[in-house]
């Protein structure tokens, strides 16, 4: 499998987590976001939306949207699982990413700060409390939710890791390159400490991908 | 089960489509978010985000986030499918509900409109823009997506109505809401006319709703 990759994109550091979490092996393909690579006409032919990450099958299939590719490695790979085995477990892992990668990342991701910048005329310090704004309230929401989960173990979902985990950390990262509070997130704070030197999550991170900067 | 409904909640309406299309009865339970009942104590202790829907289960377990909501319905009851057979075609079939429910909804929601007009200062006109924008940008990719999709039939999937247009017509709806101009997407506007009169889509149009003003 080819994927369509860019270093700080937290969308595709999520991928980079599953696919080693599953230890599926993957050829890097670079699309670098601040260049405008993923408004070309190579990369619009993946995902009309011009994001990353996109997910070449060896069939030439194209796959675009992380958590749809994660449920995809997930049936065509099952084991290990990243989804808990119980249906409402499962709904609730769901929800928890659906919070990160439909709620936050949205508002805040470059084609948005760009679109305040260039079009709403925001100042860095206005585009800079937006991105505070909408990242704090929601990791506080998640923060709640995780406080609530009915099946923690060593994980937020039982005993291993999984898609809330792969979700959540490439949110802290961009907490951390933002200098957000995270403080208060007591369960958060232990859901990323619990996980972020495993393997899976070091060689996935930003800084270690081929085209860093 | 108890669904936390709101008549012109995009989500909620998703939500609706999906119970209708399976025939699962549920009870419900209006939140209003014009005069702000879902950031109540009782609405945010159902979910923390303050958002609708929120599926309530017969044991008093609550689930939020539509489309974990829509996953849930379909492993607990498959039949008739929501989602298509083969494993590439339910990645496609998520990720043309993601490009909805994680990328155009988030962006135009009410909670974000009234951070632009309340926070950002912005006039009743750059709200707008903002919504056509995100709406119009969308929309257009969203139609190149379903142009490509291998499998259509009758339908975005194939011979039945599933998650694609469930999430697609409460967005049709809002756009026809916004005055967003769909002309040129001939095939997501085949999309729409080929679900539109369908009973389970009919019986959860936001009009028909009890809590509708």
């Amino acid at each position: 499998m080819k994927l369509y990759d860019y270093w700080r994109s937290s969308a595709a550091y999520r991928l980079r987590i599953v696919m080693n979490l599953k230890g599926i092996a993957y050829e890097h393909i670079s699309v670098n976001l601040v260049t405008g690579e993923n408004r070309s006409e190579a990369h619009l032919a993946r995902n009309p939306l011009g994001l990353v990450p996109a997910l070449e099958l060896d069939d030439g299939t194209l796959l675009t949207q992380s958590m749809a590719m994660c449920e995809y490695l997930e049936e065509i790979q099952p084991a290990p699982a990243v989804l808990p085995g119980d249906a409402i477990a499962r709904a609730q892992a769901r929800a928890f990413c659906f919070d990160i990668s439909g709620e936050m990342h949205p508002l805040y991701n470059l084609r948005v700060r760009k679109h305040l910048a260039e079009e709403l005329k925001q100042s860095a310090e206005s585009v800079d409390r937006w991105y505070a704004h909408w990242t704090s309230t929601g990791l506080a929401a998640l923060e709640q939710t995780a406080q609530r989960l009915p099946n923690r173990g060593a994980f937020l979902f039982g005993d291993t890791p999984g898609l809330a985990e792969a979700f959540l950390v490439p949110q802290y990262y961009n907490a951390n390159r933002f200098n957000i509070d995270v403080s208060g997130f007591t369960c958060l704070n232990a859901a990323f400490d619990t996980v972020k030197d495993l393997p899976a999550f070091k060689q996935a991170e930003p800084e270690v991908q081929p085209d860093a900067e």
